[in-house]
């Protein structure tokens, strides 16, 4: 540490300085039974004991629609090569169109969920939404993971510069700089 | 991505696989007065406006007492220089001693909190509680933000590794390996 004193911040300040934050895709489905998913920064586990994940979705977003109607949501961490597709996901609305064709990303069925996953994550957390929280202006989903699925040969997944840019770092906390855009 | 099926999973290799995580303290005080912190892996942003914070505190920890008799905490990201000092505050129960002054770290007023800042900390968010929500074995604060302050003299800041090593990582995505203990 420096010598220099704590001084206060902006929120832009203090969310670069935050960063890197996860960031995972929720897949989820709307009424019609297609297939979704949202770019989410703002996620975290949150219990053991049953295991919990809570994600935060904003109140406008298609998605939040889809999973007050559903009940469930597939948190999926992508790797490197999906970077380009998984920041689609949470720049583009899925309301019109299929936003995960446009990510260039396929779904396979679930184990326990009707909610697809994404076929290309590295990990698949599926889960039954069992407490809703309205905070500010987004939603807080409390899901209990009743699936678990994820491969071993990419394990780099993604993270955001101040919701900006991604990078992937692996559970080494190696670092794949060359897979950063904007 | 490999061509490797999704396979069944379980927590501790989901847990390696979405590694790193953001590793805080959170700093609070008791119905002493006396300052305390606990290590939190489990913590996100969740509100642009206002601007709230959510965390899981286990529920049979000291500081969930604390924060329930306070309902304040500050968010504290610490660097590299106080990962040891930050890792015991993660292990260890201010119960019965002083786990700051056994961590090594020091405190300063908050700007708008009873409870004090940690004086080392890259980011402090100075958080009032706005809702308690017992989610499983834990309970999850949502706390709104009523101050910020930090450095940016140091800016990379800890994350763990199953929780059970931390690195050093930058907005920029450097790391600093030789952080890392057990």
């Amino acid at each position: 540490m420096g010598d220099e004193e704590l001084k206060e911040l902006g929120w832009d300040e203090a969310v670069t300085l935050s960063s890197p934050h996860p960031y995972v895709l929720a897949a989820c489905r709307d009424r019609d039974g297609r297939a979704n998913a949202i770019g989410l920064g703002w996620w975290t586990i949150c219990s053991h004991q049953p295991p919990l994940i809570a994600i935060s979705v904003g109140v406008p977003r298609y998605s939040r629609e889809c999973i007050d109607d559903s009940q469930e949501f597939v948190l999926c961490l992508l790797g490197e090569a999906q970077a380009k597709g998984a920041w689609l996901c949470g720049t583009q609305s899925g309301r019109n169109g299929d936003k995960l064709a446009a990510a260039g990303l396929t779904t396979i069925p679930s184990l326990k969920l009707a909610t697809p996953t994404i076929a290309e994550s590295v990990l698949a957390w599926e889960c039954r939404v069992r407490q809703r929280l309205l905070v500010g202006d987004h939603v807080l989903y409390v899901g209990e993971i009743v699936a678990t699925r994820g491969r071993s040969d990419n394990r780099r997944t993604l993270f955001s510069l101040h919701y900006r840019k991604l990078v992937a770092i692996g559970p080494d906390a190696s670092v794949s700089a060359d897979v950063e855009f904007k």
